[in-house]
């Protein structure tokens, strides 16, 4: 999104034809990951044909050829031609990010953004028209609650995490640090799925007990499919809407603020307030929008994301000041990291 | 598609989440132009607020609001603030190529894309799979008539007229003058659509005779939606794979022979070497390839959008020559445009 619309673009709209591509950019990617190439190419100790990958992931010859070849114009794959074959091979990019097995793997972000969050966007004109969630059309499911679609299997609910993960393993670090919360002896991560972020904030002050607290069958999910060894957090199941919260010094909010109507928002940190002590406080994690709203062009894509998909929205740093003043939170400062999320801190 | 996935993403993936969020930037500006904001915008004496857009166009205030915003991101917009209330104008670009009124309007072809391509695109796993275009699987239409399916309904047919007619009237005379053709006195646009590309070549060369050859129903199609006063062009219809083909000095074959398989292209342009005399020739338009098949991404993405929706495929040069020899054409000249699309001449 960086070069400027120019009157160059009058004589030509490359930039406008390079937006109407976009979709079909995302898709290559996106099928890529679904049939398993990047994990293919990761794992080979050579080269491969399509041919090759073809025969080893079960598609055609052809399709998979010019998936690859596509792949190579947008630079994620390599190919040279041994023998008047062409072979291709991973990059480290793709190794690091696409793959399933590393670390860094953004493999279930992809999975969720292609088969849930795709089919959700061809229904944006109805969106915007009724300014209310597409559940309904896209999945036949009830738009009054979000969380029902979105948790609706089992399967569902483990892409979703998945989602969670992946972006927690990007941005978790920047967020745990965007201030010094080591003045926090306990910290709670609300709504906290996986405990992804958590374990970033574990990491950063090791003196501070960090619990993730959410529903009874997140938990059960986090913990049977993205547990970890001598785990630095605890977990804690409940509802933070209809039940207590857990004691604590610091609540953490990340990405919960921008999926309710303000008023659901409200009561819930008026809950938080009220169960903090003096000096303790709130930390929301979101994607922030500019003072003036005229981006991050990632901020007002998320933003829309939540009205097709929830029930809130993004805000500039204003509308989290006025909530949280609203509440009689105070000193609410603002870190944006230059990444994807960033952070609000309030104390009481 | 500009910047080399250098080191620093593996750092951070900004380029990697920026294709990700390609589906959603492409529907933001479909979803814009189905809505008819950039049509309001262009009439509109004045900036209007997204309380006025959205009264205009009975949407929601909250979701126009959110468009408009991100429309602004993209700079596709612009905003400003007068007594406190944000309102938003058209750019040129967007009055150019965005709204529908213009001489150079993309509205048909973003339709088309977001009605038709769009939700078969959500299927590339399984084309890359099978091997076969999507129209059963997304629209429940049989896969083998291709042109049944994009001819379905007289609404759906005009659709396709617009996407072709857009992207002639965008690409048309650089096509038409990528090569001096004055030489030819008759020439006949076979699948010529809605004569877009045909009256560029008329314009070019004012003394040659052309003809836009197509299905009849296409023919009483385009000259019902897309006829010209004093039209510099012909109409004629018929089928060019089942009947005979009017004489001409020269065919143009323009996004024909990409949808077909390779015999029945072979078999096409034989009929076409036979009724040519010789110094007779065919022009084919289409998206190039390189030649060994690295880019461009456009040509590459084109090429898969053959799998998901015909039976055909995008070709690098030597792909033309190959077919065009094995008929008995010579003399085979290849030009790139830099545009979307590109011209083959050959004669017999």
């Amino acid at each position: 999104m960086a070069e400027h619309l120019s009157q160059s673009e009058l004589d030509y709209p490359f930039k406008l034809l390079e937006y109407f591509n976009g979709f079909r950019i995302s898709k290559v990617i996106f099928s890529a990951c679904e049939l398993g190439v990047f994990d293919l190419l990761l794992e080979s100790p050579e080269p491969l044909s399509a041919r090759h990958v073809a025969r080893e992931l079960s598609t055609s010859v052809d399709g998979m050829e010019r998936l690859l070849d596509a792949l190579v114009g947008m630079e994620i794959l390599e190919v040279e031609t041994t023998d008047g074959t062409a072979v291709y091979s991973s990059t480290d990019v793709a190794n690091l990010y696409l793959a399933k097995g590393s670390g860094k793997s953004l493999h279930d972000m992809i999975i969720y953004q292609s088969q849930t969050i795709y089919p959700l966007w061809n229904n944006l004109v109805d969106a915007v028209r009724e300014g209310k969630n597409q559940n309904e059309k896209t999945f036949g499911l009830p738009p009054e609650d979000v969380f029902q679609a979105v948790y609706r299997s089992e399967e569902e609910m483990l892409k979703f995490m998945g989602l969670m993960n992946s972006s927690w393993i990007l941005d978790g670090h920047d967020i745990a640090t965007a201030f010094n919360l080591s003045c926090f002896q306990t910290i709670v991560d609300l709504g906290g799925c996986t405990g992804a972020l958590a374990r970033e904030m574990a990491k950063a002050y090791p003196s501070s007990s960090v619990t993730v607290f959410d529903l009874l069958p997140v938990v059960e999910t986090a913990q049977k499919h993205f547990s970890q060894e001598n785990d630095a957090v605890v977990f804690q199941s409940g509802d933070f809407f209809s039940g207590e919260v857990p004691p604590a010094d610091l609540y953490v909010l990340a990405r919960i603020i921008h999926d309710w109507p303000e008023e659901k928002c409200l009561m819930l940190l008026k809950k938080l307030y009220d169960a903090c002590k003096p000096g303790g406080g709130v930390l929301l994690v979101e994607a922030m929008l500019f003072e003036n709203r005229r981006g991050p062009v990632t901020a007002q894509i998320f933003s829309l994301n939540m009205l097709v998909q929830m029930e809130g929205r993004e805000r500039p740093p204003s509308g989290y000041t006025s909530i949280l003043n609203k509440i009689g939170f105070r000193n609410v400062q603002v870190c944006r990291t230059g990444k994807s999320y960033d952070a609000i801190l309030a104390v009481r």
